[in-house]
């Protein structure tokens, strides 16, 4: 590690904001306006992280929360009522673009907090993409609707009168999320992309040390236009008694400590009132080197380099960093040896602001405080310290919060300290495993984490060591020669997949593609017939009305509807067929080639038919052939042979609107049809779902 | 309303348990061996709800919990740790045709809590249909293994050397359940059935006054022998301080009242262990009358027999029951007049042990007092009697907990009472609607309910109620006179759809299929490269390594492998095939026939093969036509069509073995293929699964 001193570039001068906001208040924004305090004699002072100089005050005395929470109530629920999950999720694109336009002035602003320009990408570029990967998965996944289907039709009768069906509908109140200091941005976009997909509008309340940089984000989005009236709320200092205002109908989402989690959680209104609470909370995160994964092996330097880069992203200020290293007997020496090699080539600490900087310093001096009295109780609880050290780096300035990148290693790795106390900055441990199974219980002794990786390149490693922690984490990630490269890293959430985990990590969930949508939404079971349930869902539902007469092959979206239907057939299906069609294909089974092994097939009664031959039959005998709005047939779902046939039967088709899905961006959309192919008895051959592109006009 | 007097049987003759149980305390069912208190002077009576005569007393004093909690953490997981989750949904088929050949003793001993024939069966015969419906779930919707996979693989990275997936696996630890008075038999076995298949081994708490036919249950499935050691234990009398020993790892799974659920709500080991507590309190549903239901419509018939059938079953003492009567203005008086001829008709209130008796007492006369109390309340708060009456019914015994249903009539539809104030037996409230969106917010007004029911065959009406009330609910019934025979009833959750609601509801979720085996699980997000992943998962995932050699179609399911894989072709496609297939199947879309046409399609080049061409050569590419172990194709999934093929490309496929269930039952089981159709240019053509069911040996 090396160290650059400050005052090359000490950042104020680079401001690029309006002067209104420096020295003064940073304001909220409520009820579709700006606010500042009328007093803001109480307003709390942000200090730059590395000069101490004063960046901002912050104060939310005297607004009026309730007003706050009824607005999101009111005006955001209604004019996000207006638009659909597809409409929604453009917005969010077109949101990502105009902030991608002005990054540059929230990478200055961020730099303020200690973040060097990797920390801000991660932050700044991490929450532009969110914005970006929900967008496209909702719009993939969902449909251009407000009401998500979730799962199948659950039969409850015999004659099909009374069926059962999961939709999720949006919940009717607010998002609040109560967000942590490390990530102003990535914090707050992670958690408004899935409310504003799934229509529910949002209260934003960030750390009042980072806040300004969230209120420049805002600002943004307000300038951009792009979000509808009430979606978007910005609360500037103390949430204070938010959550009094707060019932069953709304959803906090908190990241932070564990001691805020517990205070918000017990709060009446999420015990009695059912405020929908989760909390995201930092814990004792572990990289556990597998046996296979020795010195000189790709899984080791992969695995050092993780350590070296969690250790010192963002300073260690973050809730994914790795905490416990956990690696087998007689491999501590080495690992230590390799990371502090590569924390001295690679790591120079300093103002983020000054060339070359990697690491910079903590968000406060406070928090350096805090990270280091952890330090020492993780020392009183056994630890020595192997890398690193508790004083001030030389030549760092002292009113920044400098330290250096602190490892401790424990001889006796069932230490309590070492599995509970964390130190929330460059700081991790180190302990020794004997087997697979103690590693597992190592790694479980953090009482639930969010993430640990793994490094080992044995699939039987990786299924003793993943399938045995999973159930404590939200993620882990199998580290190898493989991936070591194309691996987002043990530290980064991806909106992709789900971040959180049980226990001390929160025991809540966010992200995860779509999931984050619903966790925004109520699912309800609805039960009815046929045709309540196709009004209900928008689906058409079997059983249900159908309209015949105009092929609907020859409908545009716009005089489409689900419903509507064709029927084709009968076929005779002849011996001959079967056989010409084992020749065309090559397809030549022996259940359509032979009839004696055929008969000696528990499922069939001789020869029969190609299931190919059934469906591509059944498309000649529904296509309506002249060129028209349906464009394509994209593909096929949930395809199902029933009952066999045999020479001499014949099939029908029958294939009906089921699911219309238009694109906001093309001139056309999907339409999903329901197919039932039925023989000369009536009796259900095959059952599918047939996907085609369809022209809007 | 009819009264019949008691002691034509009065039950305690008829007792076919053995008699250690009755006088003495009822015992609890811990590490594997029964259990009694050595000291019962503080144990608690209960009483027949008909007689008042005792029928057992129960105590857990001095019961080790925190050895109960162990036992289950070890001997439990390993137990269950030892089968997939296939082979425990056997169990459970087994457990449930082992219950219904005892079911008789169950009814006798059931009687004596108030529950009549038909009560008796929506407990006994109820709980034993939620082992027979997850059991088949369990079996067709989870793979024959310990690892459930959810959703896609996410791609995380361009080359396909990293990529992510969720997964659930069980959580390490118990699922306790503290059950509610009303239904002693349904109540354990539906949150046993989901934890069993999960993994997760169950501590049962059920309530004290009819806690001794829970005790005549588990005795049952004890003698019965098919549940692993471990898997199921039973608590006798009071939880006492069990919650103190539980941690992240377990479950708390509640039903009862909302100040109970409360205090265990803020338990700190849920506030701060992390315990994960779900919680189904009685809530205020309602049954509205659509405005289309007129008096002499069908919807409307059902609507007064369905508020009598929840007023009276289980004597109105169900979390489900219809509590607020929601209809049109103007209407109240005819829906008063049709429940009170219907009830007078209809309900014949006694001894559930006298033969014509259709509603019982309540559970205990305690019981009652409290309804009563509530039911004053109710006219404090502006109710006026309509019908029934808060006097003993005529001829009652007074020992015997019985009440008379009453319906009541608020004025003012905004009244408070009748939104918040809950009296748990056969007492309901009548208000008036002025429109749709009165009649939602009035629904709402009930602060979160389990389930509502709406009247109406009308589909602008079902959209607005339903839509606008389902954030608020669980479940929503629509009556309508397609389903009002077919109906599985207001007050029945199934096993198939959730059961839970929001608010004042509890805020969780049960049943609902194979979604409550994974509330007992945990979701873990897994990174890794292909290999890893398919390592941890047992499937195959895309470019992890594959085995070739022996066509995998020569393999039974004991020698196939996932990743063993077979390829075929190249294959020409002319101009001359397409035109072919066209003719033989009749499917001339002009995509594949007018050459000027299909170049004027966005998609297409100019003519382009058949999308069932290409799978059905594929087909005859991949397979190997001798008789086999391959038994039949049954289907396919998620096939979509990437890149055209025209006339001159050629096509070659890709089948690897991906996903292999063994069914448990017979001698065959199935396989999924990942199947991938590549140009001569090396693109991606089509990709899906095929499914064939393959032998055994």
């Amino acid at each position: 590690m090396t160290l650059l001193s400050n005052g090359t570039n000490n950042g104020t001068s680079t401001d690029s904001r309006t002067d209104k906001t420096i020295g003064t208040v940073v304001p909220s924004y409520v009820l579709d306006a700006w606010w500042a305090p009328a007093d803001d004699s109480g307003a709390q002072s942000v200090l730059d992280a590395s000069t101490g100089a004063e960046v901002a005050r912050v104060s939310s005395d005297g607004l009026d929360l309730a007003a706050v929470v009824a607005h999101a109530r009111t005006v955001g629920q209604a004019s996000l009522g207006e638009l659909t999950f597809h409409q929604r999720a453009i917005l969010l694109k077109k949101l990502g673009q105009y902030l991608g336009g002005v990054k540059e002035e929230l990478y200055e602003l961020s730099a303020r907090t200690g973040a060097t320009r990797y920390d801000s990408m991660v932050d700044i570029d991490g929450g532009i993409g969110v914005l970006f990967t929900l967008s496209s998965k909702g719009r993939r996944e969902m449909p251009n609707s407000q009401v998500y289907i979730d799962g199948d039709v659950e039969a409850l009768s015999r004659d099909g009168s009374f069926s059962g069906q999961h939709i999720y509908t949006r919940i009717p109140g607010v998002a609040c999320q109560i967000n942590a200091f490390n990530f102003p941005v990535w914090g707050m976009l992670e958690k408004l992309a899935p409310a504003f997909i799934a229509g529910v509008p949002t209260i934003v309340k960030p750390a009042t040390p980072t806040g300004y940089v969230t209120e420049a984000v805002v600002r943004h989005i307000l300038a951009s236009g792009i979000l509808p009236p009430g979606s978007l709320q910005l609360i500037s200092g103390s949430a204070r008694n938010l959550i009094d205002h707060l019932d069953y109908r709304d959803l906090v989402a908190f990241t932070g400590s564990a001691g805020t989690a517990r205070t918000l959680k017990a709060h009446s209104n999420v015990v009695e009132g059912g405020v929908r609470f989760t909390s995201e909370t930092d814990s004792l995160n572990a990289a556990i080197l597998g046996p296979d994964a020795a010195a000189g092996t790709a899984e080791f330097d992969a695995y050092v380099a993780s350590v070296v880069t969690e250790m010192t992203s963002k300073a260690g200020q973050k809730c994914t960093s790795i905490r416990r290293l956990i690696v087998p007997a007689g491999r501590r020496d080495q690992v230590v040896a390799a990371v502090s090699e590569r924390m001295a080539r690679r790591v120079t600490l300093g103002d983020p602001r000054t060339e070359g900087v990697t690491m910079g310093p903590l968000a406060s001096t406070g928090q350096r405080d805090e990270v280091l009295a952890s330090v020492a109780r993780l020392i009183d609880g056994g630890g020595r310290i192997v890398m690193g050290s508790q004083d001030l780096p030389t030549g760092a300035d002292p009113e920044g919060a400098f330290m250096a990148p602190i490892l401790l290693a424990f001889h006796d790795p069932e230490s309590p300290a070492v599995h509970e106390i964390e130190a929330f900055g460059p700081v991790a441990s180190i302990i020794e495993y004997t087997d697979l199974d103690h590693a597992v219980a190592l790694a479980a002794r953090g009482g639930g984490s969010l993430v640990t990786t793994v490094a080992t390149h044995h699939p039987d490693v990786a299924r003793a060591l993943v399938l045995g922690i999973a159930a404590h984490h939200g993620r882990v990630l199998m580290l190898d020669r493989v991936d070591a490269r194309s691996s987002t890293g043990h530290g980064s959430p991806v909106p992709h997949l789900v971040h959180g985990g049980p226990g001390r990590a929160g025991g809540s969930e966010e992200l995860g593609g779509i999931r984050s949508v619903l966790h925004h939404m109520q699912r309800t079971a609805i039960q009815g017939s046929p045709d309540m349930l196709t009004a209900i869902t928008g689906e058409w539902h079997t059983g249900a009305a159908v309209q015949t007469g105009i092929h609907p092959f020859r409908k545009s979206l716009a005089e489409l509807r689900v419903g509507d239907q064709t029927q084709g057939g009968p076929r005779v299906v002849t011996l001959a067929d079967i056989t010409a069609f084992a020749e065309d294909t090559g397809d030549k089974f022996y259940a359509h080639t032979d009839a004696e092994a055929a008969a000696a097939n528990p499922f069939f009664p001789g020869i029969v038919a190609h299931g190919y031959l059934l469906v591509s039959w059944a498309a000649g005998l529904f296509v309506d052939a002249a060129p028209g709005p349906v464009l394509a047939n994209s593909g096929l779902e949930k395809l199902r042979f029933v009952t066999p046939v045999s020479p001499g039967d014949s099939i029908r088709v029958t294939l009906t609107a089921k699911r219309i899905t238009p694109r906001e961006t093309d001139e056309y959309g999907e339409v999903c049809w329901d197919a039932v192919l039925h023989n000369q008895n009536d009796e259900v051959v095959a059952t599918y779902d047939v996907l085609t592109l369809v022209a809007k006009e």
